[in-house]
C-alpha cells in the first residue's frame, strides 16, 4: 500500500476504479489488522483460475473495491439531499470492508468437507465482535447497520441487496479479471441513479436501462463463470480432496499438513467450540489458500491412492469429466461408471464415490418474490422493475434454472 | 481452459487480449505438461502484490500472452513479404512458450538464498531438453532458436532483444495488473511496426513515437513497480528468511516444509548435481509459491525468534523501513542501527545483519551500448532510434541510473 | 489517412479497433473516390448529438470499420476449414465497404421530406454500378455478393443478416461515441464464433451467451439512443424544417442553399428522373451534412416565420416538447395544442401541424420470424437461438414493442 | 442533453469519463446559451479528422470535459486542506467552461486569413463581459480569475498553466478521438497529486513519473497529431483558400457564402470594430465549421479556376505535397516549383504563391523559463521537476524543435 504522509490520504491502485481511497485512520487500521491483510492471500473465484487463467483477484482486493464503491454511493445519495451523517457513513464503509471477512479459503469447499455447519457469516460475525473489541467499540454502529439492526434501512441495503456495493464490486471485478466482458457491468451508472424512497433503496425510473443490463450480466455470469461446468468439476474434486484427507485424518493416518489445518483436519470443530475456545477463531483465521493448496500438492504423494490420484489430477489439470443435463441422471448411468472406475482403478465401493458423484446446481438471476428491484418515477411513484412496460419480460429472468451434473474419470467414458 | 472440439481451436480469455488461441496439437500439449501447468502456481511479480493489491498474474498468463504477440509478430513479418515458413512460426512459439518455464518461485529471493549459482535460465535450458525428449525431438528447432543457434537471427530476437514478445507482454500485463497505467504500452501497434532489415528486427521510421512511448514506460515501469521501495523491503525480507532458514537447517533444525522444498532447504545443491542426478529437476518442478509462503507463514511459530520475527513481519505486512539514496549508505550509519537492534531485540551481530542491511539497485531503460534499436526508413536506410533527428535525447534514457536502499526496523528509526 | 509505402500497406488510426488495414490498390482507389469522400462530411447518427455529445462520427468512419470486422470473419471462417477464394474475399471487402454509400445527410429526414421515394438502398445501387464501370467492372462480384445473386449465401449474410458486421459495427461503434455503454458488444468473441452450415452463416453453441448479450444489447441501444425521444424531436423538426422549405421552394420563395440542395428543392425529382438523368447522381453525391445545416442556419432569418422559428429552435437546441405513451394520442389531445399553437403564435391550421404532430415508432430486437440466429452444435446439429433450453425468453426479446409519441412546442404546456 | 428533474442534477454522456454533472442552474444556463451552444458546431482539431477519421469532436465537449475536471480538482485540493468558497468553485468552473468561448470555426485559419489581428482571446474576453451583462454581474468573479485579476492566484492556474485542466482535458481527449495511444495520459492520477503551496499550484512529489508522462505524451501529441504533416498541408489549404476568397470579394467578385461569413469575407473588420459595433460580437457568433464548409465546397465551381482548384482538392482530400526539413527550403527550391506550376497550371507569379509556399512550426514541450511545474516534498520543501534528480534529462524536452515545411502541387514533384 502506497501510504502519502503529506496529504493524510492513503491511496491504493486499482486496475479497475484507478484509485481507492482509504478515507480515515480507523479503516486504516482495520486494513492493516491481520484479520483482514489474509485476506490478500485468499482468492475470490477459488479454483476458477483454471478454467480463466487471469482471475487470481483476492477477496482483500474486492472488499476495498467495494468499500470504494460505497463512499462513491454515498455521495450520490447525499447530493440528492438524503441526509447521512459523518458517522453513518463510516459506518457503512466499514461494515462493506468487513462483509467477506469470516471467508476461509476455498471457502465453499472447505465448508463442504471439514468445517462443516460452520458458515462464512457466523465466523465474520465472531470477527466482527472481536474486532469491536479491539477497536474499543468503534464498530458497534456498523454492526448494527451489517446485521440490520440500524433504523435507516437503506444502509444495510447497500450491502445487502439486490444492487449492494458487494453485488456491484465482485460483478465487475471478476468479469475483468476473467476476461468475460459478457459480464460487464457500468457501476458508475448504476451508483450514479441510485436514491431513497420511504427508507429504501431505489433507482431512478431512468436507470431501467441499467438495471437490465445488470441483471442480464448477472445471469451470463453465473453461467459462464460461478457455475462453469469445468470450475464445477474442480471445486468438487478438492471438496472430495478434504472430506478424504478427513476421513484418514479420523482413522489417525498421518497427513503432512500446516498447524492451523491441522486443527481443523484432525478436531471435530462446530460453532459451538468457536464460542466456548476463543483461540479457534485465531487459528482458522490463519488458514488461507496456502494451507490447502500445499497440503494437496504434497499429498500427491501420500500412501492412500485414492487421495494421491486426486491430488495429481487436480495439480495437473486432469479433471474428472463433467456432464450437465436438465434432468436428474439415473441410478443406472452412476453405478454404470462406478462399476468401470472399480475395475479400471481398484477401488471400493466406498473409495469410488468420491470419483463417480453427481449433484444439482440452480440459478436463478432476479427473485422478485424474495427482493425487488424498484425504480422512482418523476412523480415520486415507486415500482418494481419487473412491472415497468416496454422493457423486458422480468418472468425470463426470474425463473429458477435448475441443473444436473455428472462427474466421472475420463478413462470411464 | 475452454477446449472448443467443434473448430479444432482452442481459447484462452486474456482480460488484455481478449482472447489467446493455441494454434496447434504440439503447443497445447506443452501447456497441459506439469512443468507448464506449475507456472500457473507461480507469480510473475513475487510479492508485489503487498504494493499493488491486483498484481497476482502469474508466469503462465504470461508466457501465453507473449507466445499470443509472437503469432501477431510473424503475420506482420509474413504480411511484408518475409519468408518464414510454418516449422520456423511454430518454432518461435514455442521458444517464447517455455522462454521462463524454468523460473522457480519468488525467483530472485530463491536464487539468492537457497539454490544459489543456479540460474532460471540454466533450469529452462534443462527442461527443454527434457521436454525435447519426451516430445521426440520436435522442440530441437525451437531450442536453436531460443539458443541463437539459428540462422536467421531476427528470429531469436523475436524472443529475447530490446522490442521482443517476452518484454511487450510483461510491460502490458504488469501494467495492467498493477494499475500503473503509466507503464502502458501499444504492443499492437509496435508489433504492427515491425519489420526485417539485413536480417535484423527492425522498426519502421513511422513507429518511432511508438518506440520512444515504449522506452519512457519501460523506466516508469521499474521505478515504480520493479523496484518499488516497499517491495525491495519485501524482496529482501524474503531473502533473508530463507536464508536465515538454511542457515537452521545447516545446524540440523527441524523446519517445516514439503518435500520438494526440503531438498533444496537441506542438501547443498548447485549446477552439476543438475547434471547428475536427473530427477533434481523433478523436485525442483514441485516447488511454487505454496511451498515457500506456506512455509513462511508455519514458520511464524518457529523457535527460532529471528526466523519467526521475519516471518511474522512479512506475513502480516509490517515491513522493514527502507531508505533510498544516491549516494551508498555509510559505515556508521549501519552500525548505529544495527547497534540499535540488537540492543531493541536482543540479537547477535550476525543475527543482526538480517534485520540491518543496504544493497545497491540500478536501472537502464536504453543500453545503446548493448543493443540498439533501429529504425528502417522509406529509402531503405537503417539508423539507431538514438541518432533520429528531433525526437528525444536518448542519452537521458541510456543514463544507468544507480541508487542505494538500506533496510532495518521501524522501531530503530 | 496515413499511407505507409514502405510496407505497402495502408493504415487507418480507429480508436475503436486500433488499427484497420487496407488491404488493397482497389479498396484504397474506392476509399479515394469522391463518392466515398463524402462520407466523411456525413455522420453516422444525425442529430443524435443534441443528446450524446460525442456522437459525432461519420459513416466514413462505420464503414471502414465494417470492412476492417469483415476481413477479421474472413480469417475467422477460413482458419475453421472453410473455402473462401481471395476474390471472394476482396468482393465482401468491397461489399461490405459500400453497403451504405448512397446514404445523404441526415437519410432519414431527407428522405421524408425533399427526396421522397428515393431510398438510401436505390441510391447504393447506383452508385456501385456507376462506379464499376468506372473501375472496369473489378466490382461485379461484390454487386453480385450484395445483391444476395451469388451462389454462397453466407457471403451475403455477412453484409446482411442478424449478426452481419455492419451491425457489428455500427452498435459498437455508436455506443463508443455515444458513451453508452450498455450497448457495448463484444465484437471479437461473436466474430470468434462464427461459422458456416449448410452454407449458412452459425454461431458456434459456446457462443449463446456472447448472442445473447448481443441481443439485448441491440434493444438497449434502440431505446437508449436510436428512439430516444429527445432525438425523435429534433429528426422530426428537421423533417418538418425540410418540409416547409419545399412548400416555400414550390411556392417561388427564394431560399439560401448551396446548388446541389437547390435542384432536390426546387425540382421535383424521384427514382425514374435519376435513372433518366445521369448527372442527377452526381448532384445528390455533393449533398453533405453541410449544405443541410447551412441552410437551416440561414433560414433562421428567413421572412416566412414558422420556418425561421423552426430553424432557430433546432440551431439552439430548444426543441420541442415530446411525450411518449404506448397508446395513440386522441384528436382531442392533439386539436387542443394545436389551437392553443395557433393562438400563442398566430398560425394557421396549416402551418400549426409542423408543430403539433405525432407520429409512432416500433422496435423489435429479434424477429425469429423474419431470420433466425443459428447455433452450431458439437455434434453437428442445429438450433434456433430461441429454442436453446435454460437460457433466456427469447419471446420477451422478439416481442414487437410499438410506442406513440406528441410533438409540442413547450409554450404550450 | 438528459436533464433529470427528479435528482436535480444534470448529467451528460461522456465516452472518457463516463459522466459529466452540471453542477448547478448558473451553468446550466450558460450551457444553454446561443455562444456555447454553438460550440457543437466546431470542431476541436479542425481538418484533423483528414489524417485520423475518428477526430470529430467540438469545442462545445472539451470545455464540459475541462469543468468535469475542474470540480474534481477543487474536490481534491479541498480535501487537502485548502479553502476553496463555493463561490470560488463555481467562478472558477464557469471560468473553465467559457476559456475558448471565443473561438470561430477552423480557428488558426480564420485568423491567418479573413479576421486578421483578431484573437479567439479577444473575443472571449468580449463574449465573457456580454455575458456577464446578460447574467447580472454572476460572472464577475469567473472573469477575475480568467484574467488573472483574482488574489489566489492558483485559481488561475487551474485555467492556465503548464498543468491547468484545459491542457489536462485536450490531451486525453484528441488522444482518444485520433486514437493516439501514445498521447493518453492518466488525468485522473496527475489531479490526485494536486497541491497548493505558497499559493501556487505544485504536484505532490510522489507524482513525478506522472508528470514526465504527461509532459512525454505532450510532445507525441505535437508530432503526431496537432503538427501532423498531412493536417498541416489541409489546414494551410483552408488559409490560402479564404485568404483568395477575401481577394475576390475585395475585388467585388459574387462569392457563394452565408449572410455572417458574407460581413467577414466582404467588410474590412478589426479589433476596434468590435468595440464600436456590439453587433458584430453576435454576427461573429453565427459562424461555426458549417459556414466554413458550405462555402468552400460550393466554391468548386467558382470562376476562379484556382479558388476552385484549391477547394475541390481540400474536399476531395487530394492534398498538397508537404515536405519537412531541419533547415529552411530555399529560395531556388521554391522559384522552381512554382515556375513548375506556373507551367503545368497556367497561373500568375502572384496566383501560384497559393499553391507553392514554405513556412515555419516549433514545439515545445515543457519550457521551464517561461513557466515551472513544481513538486512538493514530504518535508514542504519545493522544486522543479526539471531538477528533480534519477528521473529524466529535462533538457531533452525544454529543447524547443524548429521545422521548415514546404508544400507545392503532387504534380510538381
Amino acid at each position: 500500500m502506497e501510504k502519502s504522509h503529506t496529504n493524510k490520504r492513503k491511496i491504493l491502485n486499482d486496475p479497475i476504479y484507478g484509485f481507492i481511497t482509504i478515507p480515515n485512520e480507523t479503516i486504516f487500521d482495520l486494513i492493516e489488522h491481520p484479520y483482514f491483510q489474509r485476506l490478500r492471500r485468499i482468492s475470490q473465484l477459488g479454483l476458477t483460475y483454471l478454467v480463466y487463467p487471469g482471475a487470481y483477484h483476492t477477496r482483500f482486493h474486492h472488499a476495498l473495491g467495494a468499500m470504494h464503491l460505497m463512499q462513491k454511493a454515498i455521495d450520490v445519495l447525499q447530493s440528492k439531499g438524503h441526509t447521512i451523517s459523518p458517522e453513518e457513513k463510516e459506518a457503512v464503509c466499514i461494515a462493506i470492508l468487513l462483509h467477506d471477512v469470516g471467508h476461509g479459503p476455498y471457502s465453499h469447499a472447505l465448508e463442504h468437507s471439514i468445517v462443516n455447519n460452520l458458515s462464512h457469516e457466523t465466523v465474520s460475525y465472531l470477527m466482527m465482535d472481536r474486532l469491536n473489541a479491539e477497536f474499543d467499540g468503534k464498530l458497534t454502529l456498523a454492526i448494527d447497520i451489517f446485521r440490520n439492526r440500524y433504523a435507516k434501512k437503506f444502509l444495510h441495503q447497500l450491502i445487502s441487496s439486490q444492487l449492494d456495493m458487494d453485488r456491484l464490486d465482485y460483478l465487475q471485478r471478476d468479469s475483468f479479471y476473467t476476461g468475460v466482458s459478457e459480464g460487464k457491468i457500468n457501476s458508475d451508472r448504476l451508483i450514479t441513479m441510485l436514491n431513497i424512497a420511504d427508507d429504501e433503496l431505489v433507482i431512478d425510473a431512468k436507470g431501467i436501462y441499467s438495471v437490465e443490463k445488470f441483471i442480464v450480466a448477472r445471469r451470463l455470469m453465473y453461467w459462464q463463470v460461478y457455475l462453469h461446468k469445468t470450475v464445477l468439476a474442480a471445486e468438487f474434486m478438492l471438496v472430495n480432496i478434504l472430506k478424504r484427507a478427513k476421513e484418514l485424518a479420523n482413522n489417525g493416518e498421518v497427513l503432512f499438513c500446516t498447524s492451523a489445518l491441522k486443527t481443523f483436519l484432525y478436531d471435530k470443530i462446530d460453532k459451538t467450540d468457536f464460542e466456548k475456545k476463543p483461540e479457534l477463531l485465531d487459528i482458522f483465521a490463519r488458514l488461507d489458500d496456502y494451507d490447502i493448496l500445499s497440503a494437496v500438492k504434497e499429498w500427491k504423494h501420500h500412501d492412500d491412492r485414492l487421495l494421491a490420484m486426486l491430488c495429481n489430477q487436480l495439480t495437473e489439470r486432469r479433471l474428472l469429466k463433467i456432464q450437465i443435463a436438465t434432468e436428474p441422471f439415473t441410478e443406472e448411468q452412476i453405478t454404470e461408471k462406478r462399476e468401470k472406475a472399480k475395475q479400471l482403478f481398484g477401488f471400493t465401493d466406498e473409495e469410488v464415490k468420491y470419483l463417480v458423484f453427481t449433484d444439482r446446481i440452480t440459478n436463478n438471476a432476479y427473485n422478485p418474490k424474495k427482493e425487488t428491484i424498484n425504480l422512482l418515477y418523476k412523480d415520486g411513484s415507486i415500482a418494481d422493475v419487473a412491472e415497468a412496460a416496454d422493457t423486458f419480460n422480468i418472468d425470463a429472468m426470474a425463473r429458477t434454472v435448475k441443473k444436473y451434473f455428472f462427474c466421472f474419470p475420463k478413462e470411464c467414458r
